[in-house]
């Protein structure tokens, strides 16, 4: 008999959250099993057998096999729906800001909140590169949504789900979303079009 | 009249070798711009009206459109081609790494790397989380290949080139490949597999 798909992960991480959301929008069966990154669970030895790379989220099929990286399983996930682009081109370009999202606005705008809403840091012990680079990633989608209602095109796609998860936490890590309009409206915009919970993920709920 | 394809690159930089490396792979026809990353040409106001981002690679194709994001170029390039695997999980699995490599590998082994060997910093000046978590990555690679050939199953693939444009040279980051000996036959067997010359991008070459 073949067991349901199984995601593990933190319901406080935006990065977990994508696979949530994504799993969710598509209608798909599955399983939470909560792991406490705080608690120090990703580097639990039983985790480890799972993940040795020690990280949230993880996807486990039904088969047994095992998926790690948030934009590599809602990509798997999402595999000839609407929120992948038929166009190839398209396709490329929503990779392209899945990679940036890793590579050049979570390790700032998620880090920061997780130091000052996660650990209670003291702004002034933050490295104040986080704010600056932070600041700039918001600057660079700020430009490309002047244009633009989603990411990619005119229609919500991976790339939405994947840069909106911090995107919209930013405020708990010290980030002003009223010098980013463009962006504050398309986060609006993209909880709507996936149905995101507003509390979804949020330290303090907003009531 | 159709223009060639343009890569935007600086020939010391990994993530800019890897689309050298896939186009030669895959005998396409492009014409290499040469941007100094050291001197700021990301900076310019020319290319950062190429790509506001303002990062190396980016890719012009010859109907004028860019993509940026060295590892969203090599999947945009390979299309259709042996380096991106048929099964759509091991396609997942392929992901997966690659976006691993740009958080969690690039951004210690990487970065070391340019503080070392580019910026001549001394080693007591260098943070000391970025040789821990390089080697933790590092350790990471050497557990996937105890056994395997290449990264994701027995032939070489796009997951094999992102992840040897550092591990290659991790040793001008100072760290010792001589530790992970799965590692290490594994940069050679990618090396030869994709036929890439030992020099290229070593601030020592090898000759």
């Amino acid at each position: 008999m073949s067991q349901p798909v199984r995601i593990y992960g933190d319901r406080r991480s935006g990065n977990c959250l994508k696979v949530k959301w994504t799993a969710d929008y598509l209608g798909l069966d599955y399983d939470w099993h909560e792991i406490d990154v705080v608690k120090g669970e990703t580097r639990s030895d039983d985790f480890l057998a799972i993940n040795p790379a020690g990280q949230v989220p993880c996807l486990e099929r039904s088969d047994g096999r095992i998926l790690a990286q948030s934009n590599a399983i809602i990509f798997h996930l999402a595999r000839g729906s609407a929120l992948i682009p038929d166009d190839e081109f398209d396709q490329a370009k929503m990779l392209e800001w899945m990679f940036w999202e890793q590579y050049s606005h979570e390790p700032f705008i998620a880090v920061r909140r997780f130091r000052k809403a996660f650990m209670n840091t003291p702004d002034e012990e933050i490295d104040p590169d986080l704010m600056a680079k932070g600041r700039r990633a918001l600057g660079v989608m700020e430009m490309r949504l002047l244009s633009r209602d989603f990411i990619v095109r005119d229609q919500v796609t991976l790339a939405d789900i994947a840069l909106v998860a911090y995107t919209r936490v930013a405020d708990e890590g010290g980030f002003d979303l009223d010098e980013f309009l463009g962006v504050r409206s398309w986060v609006a915009r993209v909880e709507q079009e996936i149905g995101i919970d507003m509390d979804d993920g949020r330290m303090s709920p907003l009531g």
